[in-house]
């Protein structure tokens, strides 16, 4: 079988280039068109030296030849690149921002402008497999879920699902740097951020509406989402911890709420093939390098509290993995395929 | 003047050795004898090249000229070898949990021995200098608080002191590896932790009770605390996220609930040296080798929530330096003396 | 075709269990045990978390039915474990020091006991592919080589294979704290080594006779090899920089010698798959994960000295991608195989 | 005794934000103006908050006020900025390049540019007060080395001074990366350097000729330096690794030369307060924060060489401390004056 020519427009930050690595690797696809303004022109090797067995050079510009791209382009000028392809009726991947929020207004609340083709977000799917497996497997335009999103929400969906949770939600995150991208800034200069926890955007993060709109999807009920990312001095991983409350009704009427916990969250995730529901605390190391999520559900008997606590690789599963995921599932691939490389560790 | 004579029992440790950083350049004292069992007989320079310029030799037992003593003794054993010392009229300041909770049962529940010396607890005072300074001053025997608890307390007890909030109180907090101690364990081999962010103790952690216990002295309507620490890799540093609610009926009074948070925080600690209440979220690298604590609270309008992040040295605030900042008290010196370094960054 | 059957003797080492990893992805063979005493009987997964996959127990010893054994047992008692095996006839690649040193009397004086097996070193070939290509596929033992040996030489053999320098060798390696192994030792206590670099060895590190006896093999006029170790705050990563002097008659009977050590350094390796010399100096990063090596050589017509700097992973092409590697070439598969993962970054 | 007037000239870089502290915190000066073109205006303690202890702002221009100015201005706009207040007659430490080299060519060979005052060239002192302890005393300008040229220099000094060595000379430094500044470069990106270890300036680094310079002053037969810095993933610290061979001649001559040469360091440095020479291998992690260097020499007699390892702090000893320092010994202040700062490990 021949296989699909794939491009990735914007090629130069962590998410691009990591796409790059999964895709040269992928048996299903030839990656045959990396773009980029800024260093168009210049073999992919020699900007990216890990990439050396590459031949690839830097194009400013997709030609027309693409049976699927992917667009890691910032949001905004994302939109406007992947609408006239999307017209065109090739697959595409937005791994940035435009497509995830179905409520334009939500996203001119977040984003600051009002959304460019906002006639698109009806048939644009929230590209996370574990909820809209059948729904990505048809869709022309995936939007890629955010790096903190991709934890949270595999974390919460089991409860949700569930009507086992009352109250808020609360979400504390910790993500390495990587995560803030490619681009020079003070937060990211090594002496800065080394040996160092912050808290950030503590006025509100653009990717807690993500996280609010899933969670609806799978329960009326959910009023608050309190969402606190922090940065800490790692290269890659998002640990996300999450604070639920059990209700009183369900406890009422379940015997071992511990173990049915657990189970929900087993039965949730049976066939999903990249997240694991462990026994013990995980750490983002278990899962570096890797498109696996390990999530840990435990009740709490003495404050009646629901604590699950999830880990990815946040340019794996949170970024470029999920969008190779999302990919077989549009192409008719087997979900895993070009993403079974196992963690690294240590 | 002539300077007193300060012991500190059980060197080897990292809140020993960095007491022993701080006395040895207080102006006040004469750091004259170290103890720790295993390395009796070696120079303190010889096991820690940092103080190279201490001709001071480890010493097996203390020897009965000290008028100060801070033993930084494990549990249990700190409480057998200062309950002699405070007999004989020494003034002994415990870094161990020993002394922290004021319940003996609560002792027993979380550290699953009967205490020592039940009779003890009476007297010993909190070493929380910015809610105890007056029993501080007077106590002979004082209970150096746990790292996380300094930096969780010190972040609610503003809020807790006034009657501003209701419902539960989460506390995420973050703590470099140097919290973990010294004694070699593969949670805290380097490979193991370096690159990766876990969380511990997620069954309950023994600082726990002592959030709780402060908490409810300041405010008698604390119901819950959930206390969750996790592992970042970093050297020193603690930052603690406290998700704390707002009582509607204080929200309902109050007209502008943002700026009198922030005016609580201010004045409770107007005359704490060592607490700072910012206006940006802190970062642990701020306080970094120094015995300050900086304090941000921030009321969020949309979810009605109060956000409280706390950052400190561990070692220092959270440790060695806040045992010197008792001492002072205890002594009669001036509460800085000693601890006036400024933060080294980056 | 049917896999063959593949064991690791002591899995539980950081050499070990990245063997395992690499075993489980290995299109070619099937690992069906992994032994380790201290942790028999349970799961491998479970001691491991990242290789939740497999449902290996881990073994206390080996069983008969192996085709082809690793063992990642400690020098001595490696050799011991491995002579009976090579006796049965098996296949079997020594991670440990034991077969390395050709010359019995340099084992003795730097393991500082009997060589437990003279007989078979003259048998066992240095599993170095770039330089023993033939010897290893004839091979029945194989000693995998040290890690900083791996850079070390491959760094340095182009060099010695041309007769372009004389006088002594120096070699300033850097290294990442894997390394040091997973046992727990004061130097890899995470808060001791974190934000510090040391060099250790300075007596003398046992790395450097196996250099020395592959530079001489390679060029009988090799006198001094000066090796010095480093360990740096990082996980993984060995960089080696290696001065050397050009010799004054070869560079009298050179035209342009910067571009002619270039080339010799490309002829040298232009079959050798994993390595790239390249045009920049080599970061650790950019091969974190993979089996390469990349070697950066400069001719410096300041000092007339040759800089020849190389970087690789040191728990993959430094211990468990090499002897993927050298199992590749023993049992005729390509020599790619299993090993083709490009490196993570960043 | 009145305090003299300090002032910093560009405090936004990390010499010259450590030096703010020092000088915040030194007994016989008053900080009483800091300058920093783009973030003129604001307070001193809102740019970097673990100063927020002081209340001065940042000025657009230094004022006439000044008793004694330090320009951490970039080179070239060092000198010009320094040249007026150097004819006003105000005393000046120049943390830049500009009066490093005595011979203007050498500056213009390694910056590109001609000497914008090469008039002032003899007049002003090389600041490594190891060396030039009475003609700081009397100088109006010093020039304060670079950090690799202290660690290095004070590294090779005694074994210069004597007549022990012959041959090249090599150092192999390995830097934490607040060596390369506060501006923002993708080498200084957290998610590029971490977990990184690689050499740069392989064509020439401006700190050889430094290093070269003060060598040569102490032993005329210096020929060649080869000096090959390396970025290492931590914040503070530079090792250095220099690789020494001792004479023929002198080894003939010599009884002991281990102790010999050990002993020459130990009388070298008798009256240095802030050297320290070691009988183990030093860490960075040693002198973190502290104005100390370690130096460890070794004789190799297998090899005949020197191995000579030293460690500093890059930004204080190798920047803001030994500035300090300088400034101690022009104003006739204690040497060691607001620099008895012990160590913080860990």
């Amino acid at each position: 079988m021949a296989q699909i020519r794939v491009a990735i427009i914007n090629v130069t930050g962590y998410i691009g280039v990591d796409l790059a690595r999964l895709l040269l690797q992928h048996p299903e696809v030839q990656l045959y068109c990396v773009t980029g303004r800024s260093l168009a022109g210049k073999r992919l090797s020699e900007v990216f030296p890990h990439l050396a067995s590459s031949d690839l050079v830097i194009q400013p510009d997709l030609d027309a030849s693409a049976d699927f791209v992917f667009s890691a382009m910032p949001h905004k000028a994302s939109a406007e690149i992947v609408e006239p392809l999307v017209k065109q009726g090739l697959k595409v991947i937005d791994v940035s921002a435009d497509f995830r929020l179905k409520d334009s207004r939500e996203y001119e609340a977040w984003y600051g402008i009002p959304h460019p083709y906002p006639q698109l977000l009806a048939s644009a799917v929230y590209g996370l497999p574990e909820l809209h497996h059948a729904e990505i497997a048809q869709a022309q335009l995936v939007a890629n879920p955010g790096c903190y999103p991709t934890g949270a929400i595999l974390a919460l969906a089991p409860a949700m699902a569930s009507a086992m949770t009352e109250g808020d939600i609360i979400v504390d995150s910790k993500s390495g740097v990587s995560g803030a991208g490619r681009s020079l800034t003070l937060t990211t200069h090594y002496a800065e951020c080394n040996e160092s926890v912050a808290a950030y955007a503590v006025a509100g993060h653009r990717h807690m509406p993500e996280i609010r709109q899933e969670c609806e999807l799978l329960n009326s009920n959910v009023y608050d989402v309190v969402f606190q990312p922090h940065l800490v001095p790692m290269t890659r991983g998002i640990l996300s911890t999450c604070y639920l409350r059990l209700s009183q009704n369900w406890l009422r009427g379940t015997d071992d709420p511990g173990q049915t916990v657990v189970q929900a969250y087993r039965d949730f995730y049976e066939s999903a093939p990249f997240v694991r529901v462990v026994d013990v605390p995980p750490a983002t190391k278990q899962v570096w390098g890797s498109n696996y999520c390990h999530v840990f559900p435990r009740f709490d008997s003495r404050t009646g509290r629901l604590l699950v606590i999830s880990c990815i690789d946040n340019l794996v599963k949170g970024g470029a993995g999920q969008a190779v995921q999302n990919m077989n599932l549009m192409c008719g691939f087997p979900e895993t395929s070009g993403l079974d490389a196992l963690p690294i560790y240590p």
